[in-house]
């Protein structure tokens, strides 16, 4: 927020007439009244047209944001758009830490390991796919017919640019329970996505490509391998961290507020960390989230486990809808699309080639990668049926705030010679993002339940092939003081066969083992801590 | 937090060696991982040392911000501290506001209005006589001794600067529930002192007093008494808007997201709002606060009520260790010292004559007003005694940021003739500040104990007096269910003779009858309006 004001302070001095000494600058009070004012627009609006199938949330705020953008460009007579100018700062810095931490934290555990495998598939190597494909896209598609022309670290950032998905929008439409394996397949892949194509830009930036050979790729495979691991390392570290302190510190005595303040600081800080480690603080973030809601929110009292539930989810759902708030009002920056100088054919020929890209890109992977997984997956388990695959596809086709961001950060700072086609190329992406949001993201509704409702059963379920005995032992059964009675009716039944039948099953069983063994005496987690003060189990919602 | 950084991009470069290329700046990230990091070891310190009868968290996060202001001298070589220097815009617009918030969200409502008077008495008078006498006083002691020489508006302001009391430390000790009249007259004096010399502050720097006359002290009033009611009518106002949005939107179908988004935002926006048009932000978001728990909170589902009075506590409870931190930081920062060039005598005598000042302009108002309340109040109610006189003395002894911050905002934009002078004042003011919060601070607690305990019956109870009928009447009962049987019996007893001894018991009777009456039915509030899911009343903690 702060970030704006100093950007908005030359735009908005000529907005209002000046005011007596105060404390405070009054275009920054202006800017900050102007974007808490849309805001809560926003939530209302976004309330009242919830029941409405074209509209959502995501939507509401981009239409906001552009006719404030509107207004701005009015009352300022054309002059000044320095107030809608996109700040990565901003978003990097404040925005997008707590949607991906609250993403992780209100996550299925159980939905989002059971399909590790699948999600790692379509979040890194679709990524990937999705990066090869549009780069050599971009470089025949725009690059040969001469629209613009950019060197090869251009036509890369592109590919990483655009295969930064945004489900947002696919996700308020799916629900969780009806068909619970798209659900965290589409979310798993979400998550996966933005944190791969975001360690793809970076790469692309760190590398030198004018010797681009074998040894450049092996190393951008090497960088991503290590940035994965180490990032999620240092997140789980974190977390783990956090629930220890809480454990060992607030035995027999509880303070909500220090508890909740200090998973917020905590959880800030592993994103914090990883960025001066140069490591991605979106993996580091995420999974901190995760460990936090597995761990740590079981070592607090009840009131600071309703109130962190919903605090990150209310900071989270204020940061998106700020983010759109702010591409909508971004769009209308017209000094980029002075300096563009492009007519309207040319801008349109390239955001077309640009959307053509988007689509061939992600259907290069989606389903090469659905049907590889089905047939690896035994007999038993679920396969990913046509109709859900058109969804993933579907799901992945809007862009959003990251790849605002990343072309910011890669077309702003080229140097002054090429700027035109630089300005182009952010004008045809913002284009991109405000079509694919408002054009896909409002089919989406309508698609989507023409696609699974005319089936009333849920085309894909996940736990109806599994044998009910194992499944009430392994998934159902949350109570670890019966883990005991599970053990021993285990080893009656005699269940190797079924051990080797569903591996992820049993990686599961044996992960539980552990964590009962090792992790949760040291860490705390459900049943391990027995909450002092302040907590009564019927004030619990529980995050299963 | 993000003004923050772009002051201590220079002095961070100098820091850290320069890694790969990011999309965020170097320096940011490290700057705000120590900052995190310190509040985290702010909070775990705080806590193991509750029990510690010196210590408290102002305390602890003072020193540890000392601490890491002399690592930070040290590893920059004494060249660089802009670290650590205070920015009164991220006080001003991001610290404040929550914690002024907080306080109006949680103040227990019956015992603030009960001794509304003796807060205002106190709070707007006192501080009025505070300022007065250490206007006065600095004008004899400092610029008639020649220490240094100051306009009339810098005396001025000096008085206004050093009536900003911080009694945050205070109540930290005393016990809301054994001395309920001393908590809410410190608590509310706390409050209403903040923003009277805030106010007042503001009024010395408009008003023009080259020619000091009768006229300008009633223009001094006329824009304190315009200030003080259209900021409290603006408060209330977006209070009750909140409540009525909330109410209207959500009946039926409950988004505990959306309400706390809109709950926090809208609580914001009021503040901003005030700023804009140039009132009082602080008393705004005070009364905003006060109706925003009388009405909206009740209109919310269970959840969201546990989450916003938390969280409105831990952000309130953030902003105050960051500020602790910070001023602790600040007062390391050499430039200052350097350019103010005193001698270690003079610093100690400046320091030491406002300190002085600081004890005589409370002791100057407490304890006449004090007697002047025990006079006018009827026989039947509670006098302060002696012993709470005192520790109210006490209480507002400690200077804290709203010092530092108009300190800064007077002395630093001075023109470059005086600049030693005024880096003079700046230095002593810091010390004030440091000296009262660290030495009257750790003696507070031990302080209170001895005053307090050696009688085991807590010398102020505010209802021993009050007729238990008439008690039990207007104040303990809260159902307003029962409000109609409560009319028929208060008839019966043909008590208007209890209403003429008890004037405002009668006014808060009346204004119970108006709200149940007009507000309730339109803006909600507790008992009537059913939340329709997602809250059952256990769940709910109540703020009384």
């Amino acid at each position: 927020m702060a970030l704006l004001e100093a950007e908005a302070i030359p735009a908005l001095s000529r907005l209002t007439p000046h005011l007596s000494t105060s404390y405070l600058s009054t275009s920054t009070i202006v800017t900050l009244c102007v974007f808490f004012t849309l805001l809560c627009a926003c939530i209302v609006i976004g309330h009242l047209l919830e029941e409405n199938r074209w509209a959502n949330e995501s939507i509401t705020a981009l239409v906001l944001g552009l006719c404030s953008g509107v207004v701005v460009l009015l009352v300022t007579k054309f002059h000044s758009t320095e107030l809608l100018i996109f700040s990565e700062n901003l978003f990097f810095l404040y925005l997008l830490p707590p949607i991906i931490f609250n993403a992780g934290f209100q996550v299925k555990k159980k939905q989002f390991f059971k399909n590790f495998t699948t999600i790692l598939l379509f979040g890194v190597f679709g990524t990937v796919i999705s990066f090869c494909t549009i780069s050599v896209g971009a470089f025949l598609l725009i690059g040969k017919t001469g629209i613009v022309s950019l060197s090869i670290e251009d036509y890369l950032a592109i590919g990483a640019i655009l295969s930064a998905t945004d489900s947002v929008c696919t996700l308020q439409v799916l629900s969780q329970d009806e068909t619970p394996l798209l659900y965290s397949i589409v979310f798993g892949e979400g998550v996966v996505n933005d944190a791969t194509s975001i360690v793809l830009f970076n790469s692309v930036q760190t590398l030198d490509f004018s010797k681009l050979n074998a040894v450049t790729a092996l190393k951008l495979l090497g960088t991503f391998l290590y940035l994965f691991f180490t990032s999620t390392a240092l997140g789980i570290a974190v977390g783990l961290i956090s629930a220890y302190i809480i454990k060992t510190l607030y035995f027999g005595r509880h303070s909500t507020d220090r508890e909740v303040a200090l998973m917020m600081l905590m959880a800030y800080l592993s994103y914090m960390v990883a960025e001066l480690l140069d490591l991605s603080g979106i993996l580091t973030i995420f999974f901190c989230g995760i460990v936090m809601s597995h761990y740590t929110w079981h070592n607090v009292t009840g009131s600071s486990r309703i109130t962190t539930k919903h605090s990150f989810a209310t900071i989270s759902f204020i940061a998106e809808t700020f983010i759109f708030l702010y591409v909508g009002m971004d769009a209308l920056n017209i000094d980029k699309w002075k300096t563009s100088k492009a007519s309207a054919g040319t801008s349109i020929a390239l955001s077309s080639a640009l959307l053509a890209l988007v689509l061939i890109g992600r259907a290069a992977f989606v389903f090469p990668i659905a049907n590889i997984t089905n047939c690896i997956k035994t007999r038993g388990s679920t396969k990913i049926e046509f109709r859900s695959q058109f969804i993933i596809w579907w799901a992945g086709l809007m862009r959003g705030a990251v790849t605002i961001a990343l072309t910011y950060n890669q077309f702003q700072k080229s140097n002054d010679t090429s700027s035109q086609e630089c300005a182009l190329m952010i004008t045809s992406t913002i284009i991109v993002v405000l079509f694919s949001t408002l054009v896909f993201g409002s089919i989406t509704k309508p698609l989507i339940e023409a696609v699974l409702l005319r089936h009333p059963k849920p085309p894909v379920s996940d736990s109806t092939n599994i044998p009910d005995d194992l499944r009430l032992l392994f998934l159902e059964n949350e109570d670890p003081s019966d883990q005991g009675n599970n053990n021993q009716q285990f080893g009656r039944q005699s269940s190797l066969s079924l051990l080797i039948r569903y591996p992820t099953t049993t990686v599961h069983y044996f992960w539980r083992k552990f964590d009962d063994k090792f992790m949760r005496p040291v860490f705390g987690g459900r049943g391990f801590t027995r909450v002092v003060h302040g907590s009564s189990s019927g004030e619990v919602e529980e995050i299963s």
